[in-house]
């Protein structure tokens, strides 16, 4: 069986499990405040050129949206987000179970755009009667987005002026952060991002770490005991040396790079191979996930051999499914990909 | 420098990480439906001796409270706990943040007793306004309770009781289950827990795994669509895997009861150390913590050679402090502790 | 200056004051345990030829809304509501403080469709991964809705198949009920919306009281302790009195209908007096509101003269604002309205 | 029947009815945008001398209670309280349905004090790890009290001066203020509150009004955007003018004070009734609520012909009860409850 399901299907880099034997014994304060964390944090700011950054570890993509979301929105506030969102419609009411409303725009292929945001932005400060509607209190966008396309240099810094015009923080879903920073086909920055967006946070658990994602507030902007925050929502690891390893490991010597760069090799040679084989491509991305349309009954004999997810219906007798790389993706898994394909 | 600040002060147990390296590249489908969870779910059933018992996997104790108590209860119920229960004083109001009122009761070296319990129910349902009030919608307790405390099985059925009287769930946090389990001054075991509570958790995050609690409803009441409402929480990880290995690694020939047993002998050992160095306890519990009191100089002085916790103040000129055992705790820490004190 | 703003910009009809005066120095118990409350409720049971039906009051239409989705949703539920329609819009994120997300879907004029909604629930429960998005819970339609338009008995009818076919409730918000069944293009009666709908209320604030929804439970389905939610919510009038008195003057003689009535023939008046005038009508509704295309210009004169509320931007130089008539519009009011036109 | 159940028995102050009828049909913006709120707040400025003043009008006492707090307290925060205050005890949950803990203290006959409080702000902060804990947000106190009790100007000002130490705001509940205001024993006005306190509200219900709490924020600080969290909590009505003319005449030539007055005129002499009946008083307050000590054959025997309040259990063979006044209660009503006595 080839597994091309997801991006979180295996374990963790195997750097990570040496660094985390190897500091196994080692005493540490619990919650946060042991010496990894520190040192990650340090690190990330280096990475994001930085220095003024304020990092915060969290454990999951839903959990880190929803604390970052219903602690910078005031009570009167809704997050701004694309119809196609993680927020809108895959995290289960996450927002909404903490009191906030996602204000859905338009989008294409995932992407929000400057212009759409401004009119709608616009528009709603046209309505005479906004104490009975919404007042949007923060803009998200995810990187790449949920169908793993990229907002350029120029887009995102267009959509920040927008931001910026309206007094809005521009928050940045980077679940998969590390596979559009090293796309073949970006011109985006982990230091533009930093410098171009209020708050983001760089994946872990879709990148090659167990769990974790962390949190880079950019302009002074983290909430007020936040730490009290994370743990008034569940969030707050007992043992917070398992993200701080993890981030300390994934920061040294570039190894988050160096994994989101070996799943993008990984996902260009499989869209090679998705062509040759003349499969229709429902969505080809510059990043680790490729969404194909399938024919039924296609679908149903590939499912014997390869591990892939379903995104969606795409006509009564097709389907459109997503392969995506990682870490752990190799060669001889896209060999016998052609193989059966 | 000896550490005795908590039980989570090192890394897992190494059985633990090597199961996570054995396992690493093996591709499994996330969100908890790897087979790891599905076989711990099944060693935690033979455990318990409760067949028909359903397992959830969660990642830490105050999340794991505010999911199990706010799926539990209706919109017009709180939960009963002792004013020293982690529900009521440490989690940051993670359970108000979900809309409901923890309603407190007195407590003893942080037990409640199944009169106290009666009594308090009793006088809630005569009063004739219970509309303008709180229901009672069930019962917390812990076990071990915040003090290192036990309950006896009688203890136990005795507040059972009192519960199914009132229709009410029994729910025990067992943060710290193995060290009451293991315990040399218990008649209560894992089988008796699951037997008399509605549904308790088997903390993992401190016995020995880098994180996780697994959540046993034993009465057929798992809430319905339990993973959608642990999603909206924020509290589903995409890589399951991580909690699965590790509980099945730990119900696995019985190293949960083994580290438990260790962490037991190696506070035995210690309360004797404080009992030869003449130390006063301020509570000499049978499981794994220990509360000390300290002169004000003292603690200044064997802080320097020891890390403990904080616990309060006791009068002006002294202090209550906690020292706990654990998985990694040594002979060695032990024969330094005797050495410094 | 006439005003034609809206249907709550007068007091109540004479005849609710008569009665507030009447009963004023009676002793009566608070919270809703009053006679008149209790008289209201049998009164309304009998308008709706529904004498299994629980009725409850409440202060307004936000409020109402709120209460009735926010204790029939389940933890994993969503309510689904057109685009346009109240909750989805125009309560400042009501619904979302609740915990609960507004499930929007397409409509025409403010109505939904059996078929579009048949379409948007087979496609929801075809995903494969609903406990990551959103389970419908009930739906919710406005009758009439917010742009004055009304559902017919077949239309209301497949709406409710399509609802049972998912064992989903049907909720009307009948903020404006009155209009709509007194409406003199409409075959639907409040015996159909109590036996249609699952639960919906009778609008007391727009069609003739000072304030006051009256909630129609019409299927044994009213929730479980609904006055401690009711409470809890802060929905609870200290002197319950107040709706009661009114909801049971509105219901003597069939005072409700009446106003309903005159209001229909005013704003029938005043279709013709637009048409006559030669104006665009956005909307020409079968019920109180009347929606008219106005050159920005004429617009702003006009407001010299004559009260109305902006609606929304049309295009660069027009407008579309609302007219509505309520149970104090007068003849008079009319002809001064046709004299400045 | 004689009833002296409660202060919210009877209707509204004929003044306020007479006003009522006399505004009926004078058409005005809703949602407050009223000239008789307009003119209320003006008039509650001048009366609490705070020119300054920002005045909101709300429903009744719980939906105050819960929109002031959980508009004022930021995300960390939980609100100090009596264990007696009505928010901990009387509202179904309310705060904590917002998200929010209620931190009962020690009180006595339902009063805090400045040295306590303090005592316990000092103990939270001493505590090491308050990110776990619960942030003190704001001091709640009520006035009279639910027992009927009075705060000094001494006590309160001492009350200030502890919440100010520690930069809480203080909130008064004034449900009943009028009664603690023209109480013969008192050395507090209203110009005082308005000076002490940070917020309060001045209690229409409970006195005189049909419905209605004025809100007065006296320190610049009313929440951002106040009007949008009132309504996303359900709690702005329609018809506005409902609370802006009852509130307009209950500040006109004092009527609020007068209404007050008669009603602690009327206690005054309910005591000295009880007093020469022979009756224990539980707790003789200087406002308009006193509670007695029944035995238990008496009170079913009284309650033919009084109504009065339970209040809680005395011992087995007795039963605390109130009785109150209000601007409804006569001379009559007093003799003829002697005569029963």
């Amino acid at each position: 069986m080839i597994s091309l399901e997801s991006d979180y299907i295996t374990g963790a880099h195997p750097e990570i499990l040496r660094r985390l034997i190897e500091t196994n014994m080692e005493a540490e304060s619990g919650y946060g405040l042991d010496r990894y964390s520190e040192s990650a944090k340090e690190k990330i700011r280096a990475a994001c050129v930085c220095p003024e950054a304020e990092v915060e570890f969290l454990v999951g993509g839903t959990q880190t949206n929803s604390v970052i979301i219903s602690t910078m929105l005031k009570d009167w506030q809704g997050v701004v987000a694309a119809r196609t969102g993680h927020v809108s419609m895959h995290e289960a009411g996450a927002i909404e179970y903490s009191g906030h409303e996602v204000m859905e725009i338009p989008q294409k292929d995932g992407k929000i755009d400057a212009e759409t945001l401004g009119r709608y932005l616009a528009d709603v400060y046209a309505d005479g009667n906004l104490e009975h509607m919404m007042y949007p209190g923060m803009v998200y966008i995810s990187h790449p987005t949920e169908y793993g396309t990229l907002y350029t240099k120029k887009e995102l810094e267009d959509i920040a002026d927008v931001c910026h015009q309206y007094e809005l923080p521009l928050f940045m879903d980077g679940a998969r952060l590390g596979y559009g920073i090293m796309s073949l086909d970006t011109d985006v920055t982990l230091e533009d991002i930093a410098r171009i967006c209020d708050v983001f946070y760089i994946g872990g658990t879709k990148v090659g770490a167990l769990c974790g994602e962390a949190v880079v507030f950019t302009k002074h902007n983290r909430p007020q005991h936040f730490v009290h925050s994370i743990k008034k929502r569940g969030a707050l690891l007992a043992k917070g040396r398992l993200l701080g390893i993890q981030f300390d490991t994934l920061f040294t010597d570039g190894l988050y790079f160096e994994i989101s760069r070996h799943a993008i090799e990984m996902a260009e040679e499989m869209k090679k191979i998705f062509h040759r084989k003349g499969y229709a491509f429902y969505l080809e991305s510059p990043t680790n996930q490729q969404f194909i349309i399938l024919e039924n009954g296609k679908m149903e004999e590939l499912k014997k051999d390869v591990a892939f997810s379903f995104w969606e219906k795409y006509d009564e007798t097709h389907t459109v499914v997503r392969f995506a790389t990682c870490w752990s993706t190799t060669e001889e898994d896209l060999k016998r990909l052609e193989a059966v394909l």
